[in-house]
């Protein structure tokens, strides 16, 4: 930003810091695994299944002459879906990947309205939706049917604003973890007829 | 750029110019009666079909206090996998919708090899792919089934690098344009079994 001549910026400026793009540490690593399997997949074609990319409202764009249009403001904005889906044997598939540090409980403030609207709309389509998640304390991740998570969001207004692990052990299908893929979450995956 | 005191901007810099986003005037128009349509879809419960966010590669992100982080530097790259994907029926759907205002053909440089090779991957899975095609000459819409597009993709080499608008109209199946949706791509939709 550019001030008029003889205006001093504000001080809040220089207090500008910039950082690696790290976006949670632990939920990147968990990310990874889960990148890193759906190559498997791919590469194997056992699935098709992607991240979608980050969603961001562009601001300003400059198109300086031949080079690439370079962006030059912009923001992150909140996904109206999930970060990932694709396609299983004709079937589509539709997730998100979670991580917490929490032992005893999954928070549900990992999952937002819009997204749990998102996975209801694709469930009624017969779209296969669920949540991975992984307790990172424990290194063990589970499957767990949208449905059970829907379950437990409706309920959030009678006050319990997270899922036991109790419930996730005895509802949740457990991935196995570092093999080949290294979260093996296909093996989990039950096909209902739609 | 900050340039060493003493050291004046290149030429170049100075002519840099600021537009209005608009990834092509053309594409832009087909693209936004897609998305019309996939929100009437979505909001009678017909399909969940959503455009993937753009993909951006992030060079430099600041963090001011109390502020929303800002992208100060990125870039658009290529798509790897398709525009549009979602579920039908429980069946996976992906397709990528471009316009031309070729009269007699539909160049094949619209698509990208990495999407053909997305599109082949889905297929092999079971999934449904493929091209909604608009000539805005004609105002008419057409869906070709991924097959199709792959055979003259792969005929390339022969010389060939566009589809005869002949093949697309004996082949493709017309959408209705206009109406409620105003692209009625989801009628010409053929359910194969996987």
């Amino acid at each position: 930003m550019r001030y008029p001549s003889g205006i001093t910026q504000p001080k809040r400026e220089s207090t500008v810091k910039k950082q690696t793009i790290h976006y949670g540490r632990r939920g990147m690593r968990f990310e990874e695994m889960i990148n890193q399997s759906n190559e498997y997949y791919l590469q194997h074609q056992l699935a098709v299944v992607h991240k979608k990319p980050t969603p961001i409202r562009l601001v300003k764009v400059d198109y300086p002459k031949r080079s690439a249009a370079k962006i030059t403001e912009a923001y992150f904005t909140e996904a109206s879906t999930t970060d990932y889906n694709g396609v299983y044997q004709g079937r589509y598939i539709d997730f998100e990947a979670k991580a917490t540090k929490n032992k005893t409980n999954f928070p549900l403030k990992n999952f937002h309205e819009h997204q749990i609207q998102h996975m209801r709309a694709c469930t009624k389509q017969g779209g296969i939706c669920f949540v991975l998640l992984w307790f990172s304390e424990w290194k063990r991740c589970f499957l767990l049917d949208f449905e059970i998570l829907d379950e437990f969001w409706q309920n959030q207004k009678n006050g319990r604003k997270s899922i036991p692990f109790s419930v996730i052990e005895e509802k949740g299908r457990e991935c196995t973890i570092g093999g080949i893929p290294y979260v093996d979450y296909l093996a989990q995956i039950n096909i209902k007829e739609a």
